[in-house]
């Protein structure tokens, strides 16, 4: 019998291995971690980190998926896409795996998030949509092991915003009886869990609050040429543009009170397009780049004022971690908060969301849910995803 | 802890309640039934309907489908159909359960077809693809109970044709000790499944052969401005028009070996319209009917001189079956078989599918195989279908 037909009671009485797999909206990389779950007393989750690391995308899978969602298509490509992705994952986990000396035998399962092509949260429920691809039964197939993916389905179908899921593990692993926490997440776009001391899960608060690296990294591509702003360097030697930064800090979803979740509909091509028509002519190409990574930090900040506490501890992971300039905004802004980088408490900044959906995956398979209503506003938690059996 | 989250083995020790919902390529109905099954002895299944039901596609749904697979889309407009159908399906369910005065708590599980929009059986494994949209998360929510869908793809990741998978329904429950029987499903593609008398999994056969109603319907429409021919009345009344059998009779399809395939590609619009672009002039509309119906029943009967025996119980299902003129033609041309509709059996012809994908996924909840690899090419026999649990 496969360990995909356990109960959810056998499932949760041993340690279980599992692979997650992260790629975002920045299409920046495919982030993998293997990770070891168990339960510690009754309900205590722990793990144990066994290797993680982010492979780039191949240019041309990178260049199809933005055509898939910028440009007229067809179902055949929709579908080839779905399913060249299931291949791209399983050769991604078999190279980690390789490198680490990890045997086959020893993975119980994969959670994946998938590659999102459609994100409209809607405003009644029967108009939230969220979709995302890489086939999840050959994924199943190709590794030899049960797959969970498609997890924000679910959430959507109970009025919720099906983001963010991150915040539970943030819950059962960053929270502290003593310190109030936030976890913030800088990737394609940025996202924040508040976690104030000794909160229960119903009270925890966690939403996008804005552009991760969507903007620069759009920006960079068109005026270095390059895929990123490494450390920030470009980012620290501009200026502010003040009518590039009145026109960007009028968006409404920066103020808007959560829950709330955006992605590439609101902070795409279009905008990027639109900003350099306006403003690349008359001004450095450098200030533009420090403009947009001085609202990218300045959106965390506004939001950490409006909804968080300014004292707290902040635990920085994705790509955008590694960006000084926008920490340092952070930093000043927000002089009495502690800022660090989720690697010196053990948890890799590039592979947090990777190892966040393996435990996701966990969960599903040990019939718990994985929505946290107060954060996504869902009606109710609920078992998360589409579990392929093998 | 619900009833999706129990082990294969606690699944299949008690009776349980399924609902099965097929929707075909022909797209000329929404086929819903709700099933219990449960084993007897050891592994020996046995099924007891307890009602089905047959409900239109709303049109402009239909066309909707119909735009998606034949013009350029958006990924926006393939997800809108997916969750559209989630609600089309959960409507589907209600309605009979409520007509039927059918507990909704007695329900354990839906199985979901799901609507094929892309269907390419492809030559090497990693070019197969198949898939059906209509989402699996939001039904489960939408209808609180363990869903099970996409059962074709896990098959295609094994090297196989991703269908036929109504053999194993077939094989379960139709297959006999003392006769060959064949069972013959005319949807919008035909299919059989070859059960020689006393026959192991393993030397069972089942393919398609070809069109089912998908290129008479079509006609039909254009000729007509009607859904279908209703009893096979009007291709009683016409005549063979030689040079278009000759050219139907052409399609290398009809003679290739088993297993294979197919769908819409093959038999789709620019088949019809070049079919009555080159004849529909100079030729009664009744005698394109006649020929194209002659043609799908020579289809059928060509492939089972080639491929079985043609002295079987022949016990036929689907929307063809009410076509009387299609099985007079079997009849004639195979004078020593026994044809018999399925509802002379007790298994209703109109919503045979609908009962088999309720039954394929009773056995993907215990843990059983749902492929045949002798009939769909695949390496081996795998649990198919992703599970959303509630």
């Amino acid at each position: 019998m496969s360990k995909g037909c356990l109960s959810a009671e056998e499932w949760l009485a041993e340690k279980r291995v599992l692979a997650g797999i992260m790629t975002g909206t920045s299409l920046d990389a495919i982030d993998v971690a293997v990770v070891e779950f168990f339960q510690e007393n009754e309900n205590q989750h722990r793990f144990k980190i066994i290797a993680s690391d982010s492979y780039p995308y191949e240019f041309s899978v990178k260049q199809d998926i933005l055509d898939l969602i910028h440009k007229e298509t067809t179902i055949r490509k929709v579908t080839q896409m779905h399913y060249k992705l299931a291949r791209v994952y399983a050769q991604s986990v078999k190279k980690l795996m390789q490198d680490n000396n990890i045997d086959f035998d020893s993975l119980d399962a994969i959670g994946i998030h998938g590659q999102t092509v459609w994100h409209e949260p809607g405003v009644e429920t029967d108009t939230r949509m969220t979709f995302q691809i890489g086939a999840i039964s050959s994924l199943a197939q190709l590794l030899n092991t049960t797959v969970v993916g498609n997890f924000r389905e679910a959430d959507t179908a109970l009025g919720g915003q099906g983001a963010p899921l991150i915040p539970i593990f943030d819950y059962e692993f960053l929270g502290t009886e003593t310190d109030d926490i936030i976890a913030l997440n800088i990737g394609g776009i940025s996202n924040i869990t508040l976690l104030p001391a000794g909160s229960s899960m119903d009270n925890i608060k966690a939403f996008d609050v804005g552009p991760g690296n969507v903007l620069i990294d759009a920006a960079m591509r068109v005026l270095y040429n390059k895929a990123f702003d490494d450390n920030g360097d470009v980012a620290a030697k501009g200026e502010i543009i003040p009518g590039l930064l009145e026109f960007l800090q009028q968006n409404e979803f920066i103020y808007a009170e959560p829950p709330k979740s955006t992605g590439r509909e609101m902070f795409g091509l279009p905008l990027i397009h639109k900003i350099l028509n306006d403003f690349a002519q008359q001004n450095l190409a450098r200030d533009i780049i420090h403009t947009l990574s001085y609202f990218t930090a300045w959106c965390i900040v506004h939001n950490i004022k409006l909804f968080g506490n300014p004292k707290s501890d902040i635990i920085v992971s994705g790509g955008g971690s590694h960006n000084k300039f926008i920490l340092s905004v952070i930093q000043n802004e927000l002089p009495d908060s502690r800022i660090r980088i989720s690697d010196e408490i053990g948890i890799p900044a590039d592979t947090k969301e990777a190892i966040s959906f393996a435990y996701l995956a966990y969960r599903t398979l040990g019939g718990l849910p994985g929505n946290i209503p107060s954060v996504t506003g869902a009606s109710h938690p609920t078992i998360l995803g589409l579990v392929a059996r093998i």
